[in-house]
């Protein structure tokens, strides 16, 4: 795997003084372009061995190119509000928006590989990291990302080597620590395992790119010239770029029978067992989200559902059993002209609380394979690829200790017809009515056959849906509050 | 100041359940035409005594309103990542946009309040802060946000009885901390500070409303009408808001003398000692950040100019002795969606650095004074008082530890000219000359009056101006990297 990247590869003084101007110039042209155009971010990692030249790299490309359109990320030791959650949280929160470059010098991979060679994983454990791994860069480059993987590498000898070079001059023996050699002396240990991470992570989307460390004019002149070379192919691609795919679509609807029709809208609370219910479920609300216990979890309730089913009926009675200070209600409409710039989860990465608050998602997420595939706002590839990426971003928040509670409000047609009707009455309901409204409701049949697919599909395990029904405000708000609660006990329970 | 707030203001049960109704409609339509109109902020401020119902008035308002469009924040101990930057910035992260209600527990003035009574400050202290505070509001409201803040105030005998209620009914007791009695203890000592905040920050534009804590329907009922009233009258004002000062502005050019003319343009360097000063002083600078002791500092190196000036190539020769983990670029251009709904510091505020880090803001907050101003983007007012909101601004860094260096380069008209039509025929740096530059240059004396008048009014002592000599551009590179690097050591010597 690493062979070519041990042939003492060396680029010579002179020819590295006459390639370097025209590359530097090639690269800041492309740059500009690639901004100017701003169809997509180039996320560039530096992977690779103490002493190859990863820092070196990184300073080099921000010296090259125009240091404004172009951000280096030292991923070290994370922050407290970056521990208080999912690992990727604060990648997600240095992505690079279109048009730009974001350099990031240790990744996804840093923590999988120490874990692994500090024995504190398996390799089942760092198998999963890597699927992961895969998995987010595929989407990332769905979403038109360019990501470019350098793993700069130094055989045993040339490694130790550059420690004794660096560490006898002065100017730089401050960079040379214990721990470099230390891990040194495991070389054979972390190859074993940078091998297998670079060979199961050299996808057809994002392939590694081995570079030889040891001589820092050809590092530089290669990394160069493969950012040049990939930026400026891929913003050729950007202008023609068609997702098709001739898949079939998840399951074609050729009876009356869907899991949607099957629900019992008719089911009923009266007015008195309501009160009562009501009464209950938001007192242990209450209770539960003050308990010192509650600290340590994270809470995420999602609403979809039908036009005027009532979600914002029953976030309101969530909240006001709430303690105002750890919550927040995350209203989602079409993204703003940040989020744009962005892959379509990170608008939803961004509102992800610290631990002990609870956060509303009033729509969500799911919008890409319901009002987006419906209304045909994103591709056929998009909407399909959206299930299993949505899946493995609620994975990651399951893993973190959040408790992620789906629910979907379901109402008949004809029920949503009576209330689009009395909601253009009553004088303050009016502006909760539009024409936007009234034109999605004549789609109700591709609606429903979104929504049967997205169950189907996103209902696992770890983070079921739960389909309300909702024709009855008050059992709707009352199953909403009872399962709330049944989850973050069953999640308080878990914990302790 | 609290007599009206100990008269035992009551408001029974048959008239609170009837009024209630009518003032939460009330409210929710005021927050939908807010919403709608999105022209103003609301910030509430809930400030007072343990025991006094902040808590709860917090809880209810997000009860009583649409939950989607406030969000209360328990401004308890700062994070690391907030400790690492001023005081102030863990506010404007959590600032409602436009058309959104933000409630703050905790304020601004929390801290000042409590270090006085502790003792741990001066009166002299508590008065400057208090003072920030004030212009921190007065510059809030002529950005348009409605501020209001409420005292919930006890008298004594009530404070110790609302205290005794908590502590007696199991659902409460919790609430009551050794903490809220040793406070208590001191009653008389927080309420002569608490009397002097009041008294002093009960400005025209954000006075404080001092309510009587003890009886829940009251509080609750006085807190919603004093909003409702106030939202209400503010979206009246909204539509017909003139900012129109008669004042001169600040100096009126009369003789052909001014600061800028002043500069001696010629001055210049060789291309020899250019390279030894330019490896002179990039070495120093290489050698400064990575020291240990500039990761308790935080330096923040702006660039102003007149187009053409050479920001670009200047800020180049900073980053590439720096470390690329360590410092960022923030190219200002126009602002976003989300920047256009904050006050127009926000968009700065965001991108303050954390200790240890080094940002170059490629033009700045300084744009109010100089482009705005010059074509008309905001009105006289805005920018006349932009002079001092942004003495604040940098007093507030510089107070937190942070360097701040402010370049401005100079070049005069014909070298303006000569550059301008060298980008044009030289093919990569096209790009950098659009038909706005040669607007602008248009404008030549107007801006050279902004720039004058803005040198006048924040070139302070904490943070001087440094006027760069720019006609050469190897002469302004070195004198920026020289005062650069002076600067980050007297920090150093003085942190140390």
């Amino acid at each position: 795997m690493f062979e070519s990247a041990e042939l003492g590869h060396k680029i010579d003084k002179a020819i590295y003084a006459a390639e370097v101007p025209k590359l530097r110039e090639a690269l800041l042209e492309a740059q500009m372009d690639l901004a100017k155009l701003a169809k997509f971010p180039v996320i560039i990692l530096i992977g690779g061995l103490d002493g190859a030249g990863r820092g070196e790299t990184v300073n080099l490309l921000n010296e090259w190119m125009d240091p404004r359109y172009i951000q280096a990320h030292g991923m070290g030791e994370p922050s407290d509000e970056e521990l208080d959650r999912p690992m990727m949280w604060r990648f997600w929160r240095a992505l690079p928006p279109k048009g730009r470059i974001g350099v990031f010098l240790g990744s996804w991979y840093t923590w999988p590989i120490l874990n692994r060679v500090l024995g504190r994983t398996q390799t089942a454990d760092l198998d999963q990291s890597l699927e992961r791994a895969k998995r987010l860069e595929k989407m990332l480059v769905d979403e038109g990302a360019l990501i470019l993987k350098f793993w700069m590498h130094l055989s045993k000898d040339k490694q130790e080597k550059r420690l004794k070079l660096l560490e006898k001059d002065p100017k730089t023996r401050w960079r040379v620590t214990g721990r470099d050699w230390k891990r040194f002396k495991q070389y054979d240990k972390f190859q074993i395992v940078h091998e297998s991470v670079i060979r199961h992570t050299s996808t057809a989307e994002a392939p590694w790119t081995i570079v030889e460390g040891y001589d820092a004019r050809y590092r530089s002149l290669t990394v160069g010239k493969v950012i040049l070379d990939a930026i400026r192919k891929r913003l050729v691609e950007a202008g023609k770029k068609i997702n098709e795919v001739h898949a079939p679509p998840p399951l074609p609807s050729i009876d009356q029978l869907d899991v949607i029709k099957t629900l019992d809208l008719g089911q009923k609370i009266d007015k008195k067992s309501y009160e009562v219910e009501l009464e209950k479920y938001q007192g242990r609300l209450a209770v539960l989200t003050r308990s010192p216990k509650f600290r340590d979890i994270t809470v995420i309730a999602m609403f979809e559902g039908n036009d005027a089913a009532g979600k914002g009926g029953a976030i309101r009675r969530i909240t006001s059993a709430l303690d105002a200070r750890y919550y927040g209600v995350i209203p989602v409409a079409a993204p703003t002209e940040e989020e744009r710039a962005q892959p379509y989860l990170w608008r939803f990465w961004r509102h992800i609380p610290r631990r002990g608050r609870l956060t509303i998602f009033d729509r969500s997420w799911y919008g890409r394979v319901l009002v987006e595939r419906v209304e045909g706002f994103c591709s056929k590839a998009d909407w399909m690829r959206a299930y299993s990426e949505i899946n493995d971003f609620e994975a990651q928040l399951v893993r973190h200790n959040i408790v992620v509670v789906k629910f979907w409000l379901a109402i008949s047609n004809e029920e949503q017809l009576k209330r689009f009707k009395e909601r253009e009455k009553i004088g303050f309901k009016r502006f909760k009515i539009t024409e936007e409204d009234w034109r999605n409701r004549k789609k109700w049949k591709e609606y429903e056959h979104a929504v049967c697919d997205m169950v189907d599909r996103t209902s696992t395990e770890i983070s079921p849906w739960t389909l309300v029904e909702a024709n009855d405000k008050n059992f709707a708000r009352i199953k909403i509050l009872k399962t709330l609660c049944r989850q973050i006990e069953a999640a308080m329970t878990k914990k302790s």
